[in-house]
């Protein structure tokens, strides 16, 4: 077998997110796996680093899949192949031939994750599928410091929302987050969050409880509290998925995928 | 009559251009113009400062338009307005009262225009309908040179399409370019064009050219014998709209309309 690494950009406006589901459902890894099948004449599975919710975009998302020995494809060969017959709202940007052992989200040391905002009481043509318009004026100043409070090592569990799922409560609610970024360059307020992982709408919550800080509603210490309660109904609301991208995937040494 | 000026924001994709020709046809000024005659009641004419082609973007295109009296919205009611009925690929970003003298084209002193090329083999989702992807390197000094000698006042024949019209030797060629800057960012070159006018195809003619002398098709000094020519056959390809953006129209003062 051989292990192939892929990195892939795509809009996620028309798909249900990144995990397949039932095969009646719009997704990447579904629409992945079955192009993968039909090049290669066997069943492929696709392991995403990030499952990213419906109509999150991906600029570098990874992903990697095993093909057997018979299928003797080159990683540029697949690259053009795929590129072929994929929609235009997904690409594969690179390819590679990876050690065995190599599995993307379980090697992936982080990722980093933009969300925008368009702070303006006037529509954006060309952001309408990549931001979320706030009309009210937001306190950058009140959401950098709210947003320290988030920095760290914490246990996340106010700022996720139950999945269904059997054992909802055994999986660790602790994630490290390096850095929260936040820069404004005319209507546009950027946040750039780097972690060793984000759960289930953690980022999206955490963007929205952030907003709620800038328009005065929640005063930023007040975060600290919110964190500490545990209590996803402390938080703020969960912001619209369209502003949501995954941008970069971390692996132990940059350049190197093992 | 008052007059109106607004400043439009499209993504020319869906649309057969600016100028309005039958009903049948889905263009930027045909659309605006039943908008306004539905919310005024009156037949209403929307001059736009640019005739953009099918395909073209706008970041900020203006246009104006008179109301009758008796048609009393405010210029904010007129944008809401607009906005609330426009499909989500056009928007209204300002809406003022000028002078009735003031006319969005006619007053314009220049517009700058952006044209994008992704010079990459792989594809880009997010510049898919942005960008022109050329795949051969580029040399951006060559076509730095090359464009020098199209800065200035000059007869730019060979830089036009001929238009279906019945006086097409009528009227005059000349043009001034006031700046030509290209910048490469990555694998995305930006070309940045200022001038008092520019003809039909005249931008999208010179990036063809430009991009011959990037490949090395054509010498860069060659670009002048091109332009005394006056012969369109001497210069390159027309290339796609869809790389072309009319970022701003310039009046007489910065912040004035007339």
């Amino acid at each position: 077998m051989r292990n192939i690494k892929i990195t892939l950009q795509y809009e996620g406006t028309r798909y249900q997110g990144w995990q397949r589901q039932d095969s009646t459902e719009n997704t990447l890894q579904g629409k992945l796996e079955a192009l993968l099948g039909k090049m290669s004449g066997t069943r492929i599975e696709v392991q995403g680093a990030g499952r990213t919710d419906a109509g999150v975009h991906a600029l570098a998302q990874t992903a990697n899949f095993k093909l057997p020995d018979n299928v003797n494809h080159k990683p540029e060969e697949i690259l053009a192949y795929m590129n072929r017959y994929l929609p235009d709202d997904i690409a594969v940007i690179a390819a590679e031939e990876v050690p065995e052992r190599f599995h993307s989200r379980l090697n992936a040391k982080g990722k980093t994750y933009h969300y925008r905002i368009l702070n303006s009481a006037v529509p954006h043509v060309f952001l309408r599928r990549y931001a979320w318009i706030v009309e009210n004026g937001l306190d950058v100043e009140a959401m950098r410091k709210a947003a320290a409070f988030l920095c760290g090592t914490h246990d996340f569990s106010a700022f996720t929302s139950h999945r269904k799922s059997k054992n909802p409560n055994k999986k660790s609610k602790v994630r490290t987050i390096y850095t929260i970024d936040i820069d404004k360059n005319q209507d546009e307020i950027l946040f750039r969050f780097i972690g060793n992982g984000f759960l289930y709408h953690m980022i999206r919550i955490m963007v929205g409880t952030l907003t709620e800080v800038g328009t005065g509603k929640i005063k930023p210490e007040a975060v600290a509290a919110i964190l500490a309660s545990g209590q996803r109904e402390n938080a703020g609301v969960l912001v619209p998925a369209k502003g949501l991208t995954l941008v970069e995937v971390h692996y132990s040494e940059e350049g190197k995928t093992d």
